[in-house]
């Protein structure tokens, strides 16, 4: 029979190098790996704390290594060792699921992105700005913009919002765009979704310069995203959120197998093309899968972003899963404060008895894509710096 | 237990329409949902052939429908029937498999591009022309390209080859993309791949302009076809042939499982996204992946593009799967005329009794990519007439 000799040649060595970074460092396993890689680009801070933050919350590291695909049909079968006796094990309770704490590591890479910040101030007399675009009065759109401005303030990032009523005509939104896009104090440029109907996203966001693009909703970002080899400008903030998560618990991606529930532009797609650039073995299950639980059963990895409260259950994750839960879903809830409360794609209690580690909502993922915006905002910044030197 | 309603009563809705379409008229099912996206742009030619012929070899046919995906969590088991008693049947032996004959398909595509050719050059006195650049003397790319020369002339596209020794400059190279982007009678520019390994592809094929990018390799052409609600200008060839085969075999997509094995830019990436804007569920398998076998037993419909002979088995497939094989390897043969005959990824002795539809190797996927590239190239010439007027 055909096996794959190669693969699981580079496999192994890449779990011995694994197993030796573990050993002698803190940092991210695959961290060590892309420093070898050959497309490496440089930044504009120098320092060794910068290049600390660097790699916790920008492109080169977040994207993975880069190793050739080498697939091998040879017969490989080892000679079978002559098996020994092994006494059988007593069987142990489950250890308790770790809890993924979002908090607590969008707080460390806050404290780094600050320290950034007073950085770019001092050497460049340049103040990162973001500047978000609000159309509407869609109350969780307001409570989302809400906490990226009090984010930014939070680091020393500038804020800019232009806040447009649910009847502005297209145009008008492609006004605002176009006066932050010329605005040399503005870096980075979000429009917050969704839009009200009568406009054309693709069009809005279209408008938005390449270079400002903190969303990463250009489509050159998600071409360069999905090509290995090239480095897109811009990640969106919640994929890159969910791999921040991934390794910094270092949770093995090399060839597991990664289911992503939904596949939005926002955090589907560009979290499916972000894990395989890290060679998880991705599946993509979406509205339209015939019997998603089946497909996800198999997974060592589930990122839902369905957003679909409790739509993953117990019964549809297998012993030991990693399971990232994208999902903010308002459910009633008349003992809340204001009459509902957030919960995931993922139903908590059940999952908890099955997963090997699990990120709580609130408190997950959210807390990291906000971070994930600041970070992206400052390299924005730093590029700007970069090519007006 | 949560159920997905409206995902399913969308399901069934496309698939009464899929019924209707097929009772009513010969062409593939998604064509007929195609027809009510809110993005079908305009195309130059405008007779009823030029539209048949638009409709079987462009952009907007082969992206599938535009529908949104809509999850619910409420219950929706309906009150279980009565249960009647039915004979229980004979067990009938199973059907042969189809071998799907890409000859025949890419015939048929080809003499469709020839009369577009005809009315081009009758309306607009414009004759499309593909220029390609071969470096270095490999025999297999030699005789690809041979195979595409051959293909223009029998179409009646001009075509231009710029041949360069294994040892020119990557400066050399990207000389000669550049008077082909200037030159007014090409159309599309392939650069053949694999280059020397001494130089960097991602900036030669990054010469070319987007407008000439037949291949579809450009990452803003690779963007546009990952986000859904926007048209690349060119998909890669390989990767519309896999769809123009499935289409044409009426092979249903919506939910199914696809797994694609290989994830290169030029088949396995492309495909994947490709099937996923036609609403499959689509599994990435690499040679990174994890018993690789397992998960292509899931599938519904199995693409590979790994190039390794032989590697899938007839145990790696499950019954009633449909193959599409685009592995051409060359493996040894005395008692062919060159000492080497070509093969599939796909053992297709083994295969043949599992699948219900699959692809040869020689006769397959290769003839219609080489009608894929007529036809990106026919597009490209339309285009440089429509803004030209």
């Amino acid at each position: 029979m055909a096996a794959l000799t190669w693969g699981r040649l580079v496999k192994r060595k890449m779990a011995a190098d694994s197993a030796s970074a573990s050993a002698s460092a803190s940092a991210p396993v695959l961290f060590s790996l892309l420093a070898r890689s050959r497309r490496c680009h440089a930044t504009v801070g120098t320092s060794k704390e910068d290049e600390d933050t660097h790699a916790h919350s920008t492109s080169p590291s977040i994207l993975g290594p880069d190793l050739p695909d080498i697939w091998s049909s040879l017969p490989t079968s080892p000679p079978r060792p002559i098996p020994i006796p092994i006494p059988i094990p007593i069987p142990m309770p489950p250890a308790p699921p770790t809890i993924i704490d979002g908090k607590s590591i969008a707080q460390e890479i806050r404290s780094h992105i600050s320290k950034h910040v007073i950085n770019l101030k001092n050497s460049y007399d340049k103040v990162p700005g973001l500047a978000v675009i609000l159309v509407g009065h869609r109350r969780d759109s307001q409570s989302y913009v809400r906490y990226k401005i009090k984010a930014c303030n939070e680091v020393g990032i500038t804020s800019f919002l232009a806040q447009l009523p649910h009847s502005c005509s297209e145009d008008e939104v492609i006004d605002s765009v176009t006066r932050f896009n010329e605005d040399p104090s503005v870096h980075g440029i979000l429009v917050q979704l969704p839009l009200p109907q009568h406009m054309d996203e693709e069009r809005i966001l279209g408008a938005v310069s390449l270079h400002k693009d903190v969303d990463g909703f250009h489509p050159l970002n998600v071409g360069n995203l999905a090509l290995r080899g090239r480095q897109p400008l811009f990640i969106p903030c919640a994929a890159k959120a969910c791999l921040q998560l991934l390794l910094r618990h270092q949770i093995d991606l090399v060839g597991k197998h990664a289911v992503v529930i939904g596949r939005s532009k926002v955090v589907g797609l560009p979290t499916s093309l972000l894990l395989q650039r890290h060679y998880s073995t991705v599946s993509i299950v979406h509205a339209f899968t015939h019997r998603p639980e089946e497909i996800t059963r198999e997974a060592d990895i589930v990122i839902s972003a369905a957003g679909v409260a409790n739509l993953v259950r117990g019964s549809w994750l297998k012993r030991g899963v990693v399971v990232i839960d994208v999902g903010t879903n308002p459910i009633e809830d008349p003992d809340s404060e204001h009459g509902y409360r957030l919960t995931g794609d993922v139903h908590f209690d059940e999952a908890v008895k099955v997963a090997s580690a699990i990120t709580p909502v609130p408190g997950g993922v959210g807390p990291v894509t906000i971070a994930m915006l600041l970070s992206n905002t400052l390299d924005a910044a730093k590029e700007a710096c970069r090519s007006s030197v």
